[in-house]
């Protein structure tokens, strides 16, 4: 289908090439093709293992979204070849083997998410084992032929694996090659992705260029579009659900706003850039209200929350979400529903392990993190800091972890009763 | 089919353990299998990218032969599979890509030649692609997981390249898997090789118990039978087709006794130990003789270019090739059947370019070998040595390169007005 492209405004370009972009590589092809109003073929892959999509994907997304309302196509490619034959290692637990049956569901889960963001009319949906599946035994080895081992050995983490002696598996190498025939069967022109995979995506460029392909935004293979990696919660390591500590896109509004509620004012500013259409000037005032601290810097995280909420869930369940914050933490009243945790009282007070209990209920990621919350004071019980590791709690006692988290003790036995 | 097994003497255990061995890995499941009686499934594959087996080849065909007699299966493999890939990345000339056509008829030709010394009734003939024309891209990512790119760079090949920084294709890490691969396919109980293979066969070994099968001596994998490397005619480098220091299976008697006489005194007492029958303490008596030099020496080594011509050729027509050398060698006399050299005298004698001569002709394998033969007083023209590298030739010249080969000078006139 043809496809009727618009140039942007010099506004759009600058949109485009500046705000939420690490680096375009080489940005002058990509932006001739822009201003030359040429229809582009935009790669943006996912792995089908889990259907979760946390705020770092939108970075791209929301960058995908601002081509395609020029007038471009956004493929996507399911990488369900890569999650049905797992790690084939047996090593790595995040990424076990796959049904077909999951895969569907999952990228059916990851699509709908997908397209809160991306307009579906310019999307084209591909599949990795329409092209994997009748990949044959010569197709391999003359696809591994074109790479040298010291070229692929070159990639920051197998170069520091292999300075290390850690073992990096043979089929760790043919990745990449892989990921790069993704962009020779569908034709792409840029490919997107954070800015660890700079790599892999111009092996892409290479190969489709070795290959003969006359893609790429000037014929000369793929240009790569690489956005910032978003910090996670903890205001330290990439977000990711493996860390646990992310926002999903399909969170429930009161928990996106809590969690964004609980980010450290440090990357407000940040989230704001990545995220939202706010302003460039705003942004830059948030990075020096954010630092100032203190309930200026609490209205503006409550500004982002909602911004973040309304996106996903629409700009009502923004406001009751703000509201039900609200109520929370300014009149420091429980939420509307707080969670049970059911012991065995036995009707009295009883002392109890507070690590033990952060930890199993989750509260805490780890025993380690539970004990050092304990330690910094952000443990309440009924309202009275907790200071040692075994307080004795009643059936009926709120536990208040940081500013939003709760939960109440009940007693085994009235459980039971009530169950009867 | 069930085979009979025979469980060898002690002598001839020492004959498979002990003469023309470099190793056997590991030596005591071998020696338990044989002298149990338990049959066993012998590994030989070959390359049919060249229809040529050297007299290398045969050092590990006889103990393979041995080991039939006693009521073993030879497994030959045909690497068909790796002769129509041919190398992949296109930079060696000696690995062109081969049609089915060719690979058939290369192999049909190899197997005659193998069947000059293996009993064709107890060799069972297999084919690659059986296995890898449906081998699939998670087959291949599968078996690559099994091994880590430290493991495979040990090879002493890859380790040096590697540290030279010399390339190495991601596809050659493959090959070692798939070589090792075609022994879980004919679940293979031994694979004889060289000791230059001793890396890819263990990985065989590994790859055979990784995936559960119970083949091997004792069933933990197969062992691996490593014959010595036959050093060539220039008497340093293993002998092989492409360094052209080879004597071929299927070269004619005078040829083959012709190229025997040509080796060094050094190596007629190993040609003895690895391709005849030679009892050992003749064996050990040649070495003596072959060091003494002399007349001696030279009767040695007719008796060796005899036994050889007779392995492949008969008696008879060993008998004949050396009652032709003697001729030629004592008589200073020049063989039956010169070939001959066009060239355009027009009559009268002509300043020719001997190098060049040498070189095109074949009778130098380069340019720099036929300046080399000059300088060293190995030509002659007609009975006198040839001194400058632009000697003056006529009509009927004879030239000798080194003993044993000639060429005559025919006028290209004569040569045209004969077709006439």
């Amino acid at each position: 289908m043809p496809e009727s492209v618009r140039v942007p405004t010099e506004d759009e370009l600058q949109r485009i090439l500046r705000r939420g972009v690490s680096e375009i590589v080489p940005e002058e092809e990509f932006v001739s093709a822009l201003r030359s109003g040429k229809h582009l073929r935009l790669k943006q892959g996912f792995d089908p293992t889990r259907p979760v999509i946390t705020l770092g994907w939108t970075v791209g997304l929301r960058k995908l979204r601002l081509l395609q309302d020029l007038g471009h196509t956004v493929v996507v490619i399911i990488g369900d070849w890569t999650a049905r034959i797992g790690d084939p290692s047996g090593k790595s637990e995040t990424r076990p083997m796959l049904t077909e049956e999951e895969v569907m569901e999952n990228s059916e889960a990851i699509l709908q998410q997908f397209f809160k963001i991306l307009d579906p009319e310019r999307t084209e949906i591909r599949r990795q084992t329409e092209w994997f599946d009748s990949f044959a035994l010569t197709d391999v080895v003359r696809l591994a032929a074109r790479f040298t081992v010291a070229q692929i050995l070159e990639r920051d983490d197998f170069a520091q694996r292999f300075s290390e002696h850690t073992p990096i598996g043979i089929h760790e190498l043919l990745y990449p090659l892989l990921q790069a025939y993704d962009s020779v069967a569908i034709e792409s022109d840029v490919e997107f992705g954070g800015t660890d995979q700079k790599f892999n995506n111009l092996v892409g460029r290479e190969l489709q260029r070795m290959m003969g392909q006359k893609s790429g935004p000037a014929g000369l293979g793929q240009a790569v579009y690489l956005v910032p990696l978003l910090v996670g919660l903890d205001g330290k390591k990439k977000m990711s659900q493996s860390l646990d500590n992310y926002i999903a896109i399909d969170h429930e509004p009161n928990d996106m706003y809590g969690k964004v509620m609980n980010i450290p004012d440090e990357v407000v500013a940040d989230y704001f850039e990545l995220l939202t259409d706010t302003p460039d000037e705003d942004v830059a005032a948030a990075r020096e209200t954010a630092a100032s601290g203190g309930a200026a810097a609490r209205d503006l995280k409550m500004r982002l929350g909602r911004e973040i909420v309304a996106q996903f869930h629409g700009e009502k369940m923004a406001e009751a979400a703000e509201v039900e914050f609200s109520r929370v933490f300014s009149a420091g009243e429980q939420p509307r529903d707080v969670p049970q945790h059911p012991l065995s009282f036995n009707g009295g007070p009883k002392e109890v392990d507070i690590v033990e209990l952060l930890h199993l209920t989750g509260l805490a990621p780890s025993k380690g993190e539970a004990r050092r919350l304990v330690q910094q004071g952000a443990v309440e019980s009924d309202g009275v800091r907790i200071t040692e590791v075994r307080p004795t709690l009643r059936p009926g006692t709120i536990l208040r972890i940081g500013k939003h988290k709760f939960l109440q003790m009940v007693d085994t036995e009235s459980t039971r009763k009530g169950d009867e």
